[in-house]
């Protein structure tokens, strides 16, 4: 399409959503990774007939939450609009007796979780971005984050979705049952596909209770063999309670707790790994004492050689703002924020691999950390001379490495418009077959998001 | 297509596949209501062989496992070929590093649990007929089972899938990662179709830790209302312990436990509720002497009547013998094992609602229990007197009371053949839309286990 048939359509566009919602609801924005033109429904009935506008006159929209993924899903890729589902933000229901909440979309994820909280419910979710992050983005991207080793990622938690096509069919199934053999697993579609395949509108989310203990350590360990039995073991001595298993390689742990940084260190420098661990479970007394004692037994066994616990919510928050301080290597120099998986039988090697194709950099950054417990690996690579930098360099070091050790190119972060040229690294030429098929028979005209996960080209050529 | 005509593709096909694969490997058999023929590869690649000729036959095929499903999955419709898996039995990897097991599809569910325990892990699905279903029926099905409340069902466990599509194409994404965000999650789409979309031919399951200890008891309730509070004060008591929550009306344990039946009752016949509850921890002691003040807490909050604790493993079987001994009702007369889904706050009216239509029946039987803690009920609704059994009647009150109180009908044993013209009952005709379009795109000719899930005239008319 040319560039002035694309504005042209836009323009059309516009003044149709302009005229059923009013100017309020339609409105330009000055950011340039952003689409220009922003439409602001307030009910799924508003983003029914935007998709209707949209189908009719063949117009491609970005839906927009918090803005907050790091796989670029929210990005302008050319003349699309974009929906943000801001104003379609409350929460509907909490229902303490079948322990579930239905919100929508643009809910706040921690105003979701505090309207838990006050039910005595946990929602199990939680990630940096928890502040500005909205459930359906959430959703949408299958987002994981600091308790998936004992709740697993968002499609664990949704119970309940409500999707408008892009033709503006609006599906609903609110569904509350923890079991539901019906007929294929519609939600599964759309959990995960970044608003590529439809417009998520509602949500209802699965509640656990609330836990009334937790314990956290911040533990030192020599080797690798050690921390993968560490983990194993404690899966197992907890019985069910291991709710975080965090690594963070040396860099990491000596650069957020150096002379002059904003944290003290809880542990001396000059260990292998650091390891945060944390337990969830119903008594203050006990859940501690049986935390102590795991601890000592590992250390006993070997498994650990240095450990410190919190013995407050204060210290609690002093050792997870260590982990959280991922803004730090930032200030270094320009880097790349990698999300990978590999099994963990082969991380030790895998990293090793990395650092050797870093080595010939002189001014390189190379920082490792993860959530261990779920073969997650975050990995910065850049550079402290900003014109040092080479992007693509990067991204063939550390992606070639992922796919020769079997890896994911993405964990919990997505593809957006990020990964896209990387996915083949992790996917076969028949999977990514499969899912353009879903793509086309789902948004024929390709208006849902286009250029995300898959090339507009790529969709065209089926 | 004319009987004839079909007759002539059967035997065209059977011939093909003689000549592929051999006398041995393309049997008849004399059960009527499953397929005459049955194909027995050995392979993925001759699975692949097999369809590669199916298709080009226009002939079609039921997949077979273990032949144990309660939803007739595995039915003859027509002139299908059967295609048991019967021969890829085996558990190709073990995986403690990573935990994980890499199954054939025709490997018996029991086997695959005693491997995982042979090494100190946890495979955490149970269910009745775990000496007959096989790992790719199971997921086939999504089965559920006696473990759902903690670990989830089926699809929970699959980290990985190789599927064989209808023509031939072998997508196999043998995946060990427990995050994986790369692009739409294929597996999702095979998990609980019933084998209509694909053949299911290897999978990988995540395990767990073997539990050190399990605590069980029997207990009486009063009230539906104190039942469930109990669930919920048991999960969070239990701290992510709790792994079954198994609810008994009345005329089920009496029955059960009668004078002259298998089982001497561990608590007094006349209590309006029984439910077998179980945690499953790490520390054989301190489990013991938490699940005994746990329930002693219930007791004073007035949440239970009465308990009976097992104190050994002999004592722990013949409280689950009670639960599991369902075949007995078969012996009442004709009846109809229903399994349907109905959230906690509704359940108490809905059982009221069904036994008010059952009272006009003299001989009636109507029994209920259910795995509660994951909102899932069975019903057993029949007639001592053959000759008043009313099959189409029975489903029309089980169903529409279902339907009315918004739940399922279909909790965990999935649609198949008996459970298809219910459908709609829990599924909006958009959403019954989009899952015969994914069948129509998958499987063109409708060739994988037509007439199951969807009519095979409502494919086509598609």
């Amino acid at each position: 399409m040319s560039d002035s048939n694309a504005a042209a359509i836009q323009t059309r566009t516009v003044q149709a959503l302009r005229d059923l919602l009013g100017e309020n609801s339609v409105r330009e924005q000055a950011d340039p990774a952003l689409p220009d033109v922003i439409v602001k429904p307030r009910s799924t009935q508003e983003v029914s007939q935007i998709l209707q506008i949209c189908s009719a006159n063949g117009q491609a929209l970005v839906p927009l939450g918090g803005k907050t993924g790091l796989a670029n899903g929210h990005f302008q890729t050319g003349s699309e609009i974009g929906l943000s589902l801001e104003r379609m933000s409350a929460i509907e229901e909490v229902d303490a007796q079948n322990r579930t909440m239905t919100v929508q979309a643009g809910c706040i994820l921690q105003v979701a979780s505090e309207a838990a909280e006050r039910h005595e419910l946990l929602l199990p979710l939680d990630l940096g971005a928890r502040g500005s992050a909205t459930i359906g983005g959430n959703v949408a991207t299958n987002a994981g984050g600091n308790m998936v080793i004992r709740y697993g990622m968002t499609r664990e938690m949704v119970l309940g979705l409500e999707v408008v096509l892009a033709d503006g069919t609006v599906v609903s199934n609110l569904n509350k049952l923890l079991k539901n053999n019906t007929g294929y697993d519609l939600r599964q579609w759309f959990i995960g596909a970044e608003g590529t395949l439809g417009v998520i509108t509602r949500v209802v989310l699965r509640l656990r209770p609330r836990p009334q203990s937790q314990n956290t350590a911040l533990l030192a360990v020599d080797h690798f063999n050690e921390v993968a039995a560490l983990l194993r073991f404690m899966d197992r001595q907890s019985g069910g309670a291991l709710s975080a298993f965090e690594v963070m390689w040396p860099e990491f742990y000596e650069f957020v707790t150096r002379n002059g940084s904003l944290h003290r260190p809880p542990l001396p420098h000059g260990s292998a790994y650091y390891v945060l661990v944390e337990t969830q479970g119903s008594d203050p007394v006990a859940d501690a004492q049986k935390f102590e004692e795991m601890l000592a037994q590992a250390m006993e066994q070997g498994l650990l050689a240095d450990a410190v616990l919190s013995h407050s919510q204060a210290e609690r928050n002093a050792l997870w703002e260590i982990r959280d301080d991922v803004l730090s290597f930032y200030a270094l120099g320009p880097s790349i924020p990698f999300d990978v998986s590999i099994t963990i039988d082969r991380m030790e090697d895998f990293v090793r691999d990395v650092r050797a194709g870093m080595a010939p950099f002189e001014d390189k950054i190379c920082v490792v950390f993860g959530h261990l417990g779920d073969s997650n690996l975050h990995v910065h690579l850049g550079n402290t001379q900003a014109e040092n930098f080479d992007y693509a360099a990067l991204c063939e070091l550390l992606y070639s490495a992922v796919e020769r050790y079997g890896g994911s190119v993405s964990a919990e972060h997505g593809i957006g418009l990020g990964k896209r040229e990387q996915l083949h690294r992790s996917r076969s030429a028949a999977e990514l077959q499969l899912m353009m098929q879903l793509k086309k028979m789902l948004d024929p005209q390709n208006i849902l998001n286009p250029n995300k996960i898959f090339a507009a080209e790529k969709i065209a050529a089926l």
